[in-house]
């Protein structure tokens, strides 16, 4: 999507590749919304510390950061042994794999790019199909983002207030987003919304990445506390919910997304509000069979007791994330303690919004009622 | 109630007057929950600084703040002019009562002053007068605090898990609090029990004030996030939910309260947890007809853009808030940006919530439903 850098609106994605560095270019998504940084590794090593680091995080950008970064490690052998190329090759998957442990987009993302290897029959054309897969995969995530704005823009009437939660956007997927792919797309059929962006506390992302986006793309905005939605359903002032998911459940519809996303879609329900929610199909998991048995990952409680934040104004600057920026003083947010001294928090990171409380779905492949997924597994890919 | 001070437990009263100094003596709230300092007002002009600027808020604590500065005030005159007396007895009620012009609680404190002084025939015996009606209006506060508790420490039983939002505790009375007296009055009775004190964004009054509260009373507690209540509701991890009230009306039972109660109202509700209200019988409006027609006030939006928050550990310190900490250096919480610097904000400071969401509210005449107010009013004292 668009960020304007010195007065002027540029297109950037979240991840892309510059073949010529065999360098791979984020956002430095640690420094937003207080500084905009792009930054390239300049090895696979990098990389996976980039992914490690959070510099990037989401499901589609992961995916497609570990996707170069494995064409940029196969990309950087040199010499004909093809026994050392392999090996090689090896080394590399499971360093990126290493990085975010529990994630399955960048495994997922990898085995596409091996697979596409393979056809090769010398290692010059191997590297030259990891680049061109990795760049399939990345061009697949936008289409695929691309394709649940075509389906959600429709919900989008002219006037509308909608209400989204923590960040499903551009920066959470190479472009486009998830949540915020039907916002975009109403916006370049010139419909008139604004959005209320949830704090989503404790880490701040509605506050922070989603209204830098929406800010960039100069969608009418504004920030509310978490506490805020249910007074302003309430005085009729939202009228449709749209978030993103880090977990669906295809058998059940289950929806498994940051913290307060389930009081969202309570709050909604009692209103009579549409509530959607705006996922790629990798996100639909088709073998648990409830939402009790995905686990709630409980986070660190100065997260709860604490914030983060900055001065000053936001800058465009291109660096190595190693060398100058993870262990910088670039990074100019700071911690405050924000709770009592002497008491501890309680932070489960995730919550479970039952099937009852959607309304719909969107998909790259339509919008579905919650218990359809499973009826219509077959053309969603399962 | 009980505060640590060099690690000895030693009570105190949010506030007191010491009649020697003729000096009123508060705690001084902007610096909790990083310091814990007692402040006094040398005059009237003080006092009513100290309302203005916050160091004292909480409906029955500004009342009873008020109810001694006047007290204060007329005791400082020097003289035997009748008439004299009177015109600064007129200026020093009018000072107070213009330090927080929208608050009831001040004026009909000094109202109950005025009334007793009239019962005087000599200036001395105005004086001494005041001062007696100042303190039957603070020992009033707590006795209503302390009925709460009696009333409301039934509902507590071994084991349970609570929710309160935002600070209905101590220090917005006098002494012992109303959401919190049943919780004080459990402790007391030896009961086994764990408070989840929602954050309360923006202002984080459940982080800072009731944590405070809590941790100074050695009751079990964490601090969670507004938005992991739904969570733990729909884990079975609460068994009650108890607020305060900044105004109850008496026709319909709809509690006005700061924003997000209606939420944990609702939350509440689908989970078939209680959800009890604990007030004062002064915060009963027995003459609106509906909770639309209370003024919601729009609070200004740094406060959701940004956090306030501090290092260091607690300590405890005398001083008159005007000359060393008003402008003081000595405060040493912050604020940091956190929301993206290009975004504005939405900031409803309460919320209205319905009767048909309340099990009951919690007075000083004992606990009724909220429809039973409006027959009961005679008994409440309307």
């Amino acid at each position: 999507m668009n960020v304007t850098v010195r007065g002027k609106s540029r297109h950037f994605r979240t991840v892309s590749f510059d073949a010529e560095r065999n360098a791979v270019m984020l956002i430095e998504q640690r420094l937003l919304p207080h500084k905009f940084a792009i930054v390239s590794t300049r090895d696979f090593r990098e990389t996976a510390a980039a992914i490690r680091d959070m510099v990037v995080r989401g499901a589609g950008a992961i995916g497609a950061t570990a996707a170069y970064g494995l064409a940029q490690g196969v990309r950087a052998f040199r010499g004909c042994d093809f026994r050392k190329f392999s090996a090689h090759g090896e080394a590399v998957y499971r360093t990126l794999k290493a990085a975010r442990p529990t994630a399955v987009d960048p495994v997922n993302a990898m085995d596409q790019v091996r697979a596409a290897m393979r056809q090769g029959e010398t290692i010059e054309e191997q590297q030259s199909l990891a680049l061109a897969a990795a760049e399939e995969f990345a061009a697949e995530d936008v289409r695929h983002c691309q394709d649940i704005g075509r389906h959600g823009v429709r919900l989008i009437r002219n006037g509308m207030n909608l209400l989204t939660h923590c960040n499903a956007g551009w920066l959470a997927f190479v472009d486009v987003g998830s949540a915020t792919a039907p916002m975009y797309a109403a916006q370049a059929d010139r419909k008139k919304f604004h959005v209320y962006c949830d704090e989503t506390r404790p880490r701040s992302q509605g506050a922070t990445l989603t209204a830098w986006e929406l800010a960039q793309q100069r969608i009418s905005h504004q920030i509310i506390a978490d506490n805020a939605a249910g007074h302003l359903m309430q005085r009729g002032k939202i009228d449709m919910v749209i978030v993103g998911s880090d977990r669906t459940l295809g058998r059940t519809g289950e929806v498994a997304n940051k913290i307060g996303t389930y009081t969202k879609a309570v709050l909604a329900a009692r209103h009579g509000i549409p509530f959607y929610v705006a996922i790629p199909l990798s996100t639909i998991d088709w073998n648990l069979k409830s939402g009790f048995d995905i686990p709630i990952e409980e986070r660190h409680e100065s997260e709860v007791l604490g914030a983060w934040g900055a001065r000053g104004n936001p800058k465009v600057e291109t660096r190595s994330p190693n060398r100058e920026i993870r262990h910088g003083k670039e990074n100019r947010t700071s911690y405050i303690r924000v709770a009592n001294p002497g008491s501890g928090a309680c932070n489960p990171g995730f919550d479970v919004t039952p099937a009852e409380l959607i309304t719909g779905i969107i998909t790259p492949a339509g919008i579905f009622k919650p218990h359809e997924l499973w009826s219509r597994r077959k053309e969603l890919g399962f």
